[in-house]
């Protein structure tokens, strides 16, 4: 078990950073399939003759992944309260069969919230990278937190 | 089979809109286990003493879904070549289960790729109601389309 973070506990400026995942061929297929069944996702041979020349992830795949990375390499587990919203998510890379992404996530901004007693909104800047350090996606996310005090 | 909609196809104002479809507490726990374990979405017992008071779909399956209801409901199929980014997407209302979602999606914006030939990128509104017709999520998304010409 991480050390619990909580909202009090953070910094303009922190930085947190995952463990790695290596994306499978089935898992792509298996997510397009369920959640996002454009050809590039989910057929080889219409992957292979679409613009990105073989099968890549889902970008809603690659966005949940990186958050999960992010929230289960570190101390978030007991004091996430969800969050309500993205801005700003670029998905720069397409992410191939046995890529592996890892996630760093920055602190940009901190607030308190008003209408929430002991919780505040941490806007967190994600950025995902591949194998070869390329940064195959970035978002702006607002994550509510629990508060020590 | 949907009649094909090319980028050129579309007038800033269009709205489309989608079939509807019924959230299930396996697939909200699955998909929250696989890729988003915050304990609001994988346990009924941490779901009720949370603040949600029961348990909620993650956003990234709620918009993944909604993508998905749009793109199936419509001919998009052949002409969508992917998408670079989200911005602005909000959680609005938790989606729990057995919840019915449909979507409607209005184009905000069309300009023609430069970098990339016969192809051009629409911005796009997405809403998603449920069943009482309350917003559960909107968002924007940068799509790429193919162009007839």
């Amino acid at each position: 078990m991480h050390e619990q973070v909580f909202f009090d506990d953070l910094n303009v400026g922190d930085i947190f950073n995952s463990i790695s995942k290596t994306i499978t061929e089935t898992e792509i297929i298996e997510f397009g399939w369920k959640y996002d069944p454009q050809p590039f996702h989910i057929s080889k041979p219409d992957a292979l003759t679409s613009n990105f020349g073989g099968l890549i992830a889902s970008g809603f795949m690659t966005a949940a992944i990186s958050f999960r990375l992010l929230y289960q390499s570190n101390g978030f587990q007991t004091t996430s309260l969800g969050s309500y919203g993205i801005d700003e998510l670029r998905w720069l890379k397409p992410v191939k069969p046995d890529d592996t992404l890892s996630v760093s996530m920055e602190i940009k901004d901190l607030r308190r919230s008003k209408s929430r007693p002991q919780s505040g909104i941490a806007t967190c800047y994600f950025k995902t990278i591949n194998q070869t350090r390329e940064v195959v996606m970035t978002m702006e996310s607002a994550w509510i937190l629990k508060c020590r005090i």
